[in-house]
């Protein structure tokens, strides 16, 4: 079986269905523009900016800002599939502004749905956070039924939408699907956000200065080769069933200590770290049980922690070489 | 044991403390008023209006509007608890303008409860919605534990704030409890705003005009007189224990068939009925399982849903008549 052909394997075909990847010039945008066309599927992107244009060439690319949702119509009409993949804040932002947060990702998802519903949109796919909507679940790895109890404003904007994805499907037919994402790496990621902790080690690292941890180091994640998440994006626009959430990590949990631990066999160089405080915000452990996922979607995560690593390294040194 | 007692059944006394009931204008928070000031507590009231001046004579009175953030400063400055009983919206007009259900009542919140932290506020006392935040749950009654998935956009507004509430108990230690009340009614309930069947019937009965029901009757809800719900809210504010959200109903069901039958009983008199088209947003069956209110707030209903519909009837009335 392969994961990358969901159109064959999935019971419902794609083919010539036109995809809009809301957020397509960003990290986990550019790896689906690539996972769509490597599907023959015509892609239209949405964005303020493209980060890597050599990356996605070839998609229809439609340049605005995700508050003007006069913009909207126009931008998802003639599409079937629309993967909102848009997260205007990172857990840091929102936690400093939760009006802004809940202003500048529900109000226009909300603005967004209307107009996937007016313009015949058949489906939604939408990006959350498998690392902060269950907040601080005792049990690893969390099933997508535990309770929906998140410590942060980023999680609970994220849960917010979800709700709402639901009502839409309900009420106006508009089918979803909700991946709940576990901690995603890879190329293409910046690391200049506040969001990733591999992407924030690998430059300093390369540039042999020392990296910040928040904590104690042994907070523990589920790290998500982007790749792979891309593969499930596109899996779950094909997917039948009743099944709408779906939690797409690795299954695996590591600590930030190993994964500095991790880079250092890889590169073979001492990583040098400065602690900071832990965040209140932060959960202690989180590891995803993707299960659900591997039956429903016919997919599994491909990229061991170790090669992603290695990917992601080869990818940065080369941008900052290159 | 007296469940109108809780300072001193309950562990804290609220002696002396001074109450902030916002939305003490309208129907609930009337009841809470009456019931804080029978306690001999100081209770200062926020909203844009007050329907019953007779009705709360005694407490000191701040007029504003919940969209004015800035005034709240100067509103909970020397409050230890505040009563939140402000909806801006019912679950019609949230439906027909999400974005204006989420600005006029999630956003307003946050800013309610960064001035609450602000200014030393002690603990908030919410009230959500058991009617809509469980959505189609099939076991009755529902307990707390019961999966929130609710398909109307005003539970999901509702459940974002009780999110957020528990994020401000954990960040910034700002104490506070939810009640999930079930379909309140009793005198000054007004039944102009699509809230509240039993207020909007009462009136059209009295005149001797048809009533409307939307959907086939069968629609089955937990009624909970309003003093009944009053006195919860007093319990919870004095509430030690580690339970923070409560269902607060009667712990019955009844149809709207059966509330019209039992107030032809009531009245002696025939009630004309036009049906509407059922609304999709509308749960099928709502009982809320009050046990652990009971246990915890030692707290419950003491009015019976006849006697309840009697004092309403006799309110509405003198009302009309008067």
């Amino acid at each position: 079986m392969d994961a990358h052909r969901p159109d064959t394997v999935l019971g419902m075909s794609l083919a010539g269905r036109r995809c809009l990847v809301l957020g397509a010039g960003g990290f986990l945008g550019t790896h689906l523009c690539r996972a769509l066309m490597e599907q023959n599927l015509p892609v239209r992107g949405f964005g303020r900016r493209v980060l890597f244009q050599d990356a996605i060439e070839g998609i229809e690319w439609r340049q605005g800002d995700f508050l003007d949702a006069a913009s909207f119509p126009a931008i998802v009409a003639g599409c079937d599939t629309v993967f909102h993949l848009i997260g205007a804040t990172t857990p840091s932002t929102a936690e400093t502004n939760r009006v802004a947060d809940i202003t500048a990702n529900v109000i226009p998802t909300l603005k967004l749905l209307d107009a996937c519903v007016a313009n015949g949109v058949r489906r939604v796919i939408f990006t959350s956070s498998g690392g902060t909507v269950y907040g601080n679940f005792p049990v690893m790895p969390i099933p997508e039924t535990a309770p929906t109890e998140p410590i942060s404003s980023y999680g609970i904007a994220k849960l917010t939408v979800e709700k709402y994805l639901a009502q839409y499907q309900r009420l106006y037919g508009l089918e979803y699907r909700i991946l709940r994402i576990a901690n995603a790496y890879g190329p293409f990621q910046m690391g200049t956000k506040g969001q990733g902790a591999i992407a924030a080690f690998l430059p300093r690292i390369l540039a042999r200065q020392p990296i910040e941890i928040w904590g104690d180091g042994h907070v523990v994640r589920d790290y998500a080769f982007a790749a792979d998440i891309a593969a499930a994006l596109v899996s779950s626009a094909a997917h039948q069933g009743s099944a709408r959430v779906f939690n797409i990590g690795s299954g695996q949990g590591h600590s930030l200590i190993e994964i500095v631990r991790l880079i250092e066999a890889i590169m073979g160089a001492e990583v040098r770290i400065k602690w900071r405080p832990a965040r209140p915000v932060d959960v202690a452990r989180n590891i995803l049980d993707i299960g659900l996922a591997e039956r429903e979607l016919n997919w599994r995560p491909q990229t061991s922690l170790e090669d992603g690593l290695r990917l992601t390294l080869a990818w940065m040194k080369n941008r900052l070489e290159g």
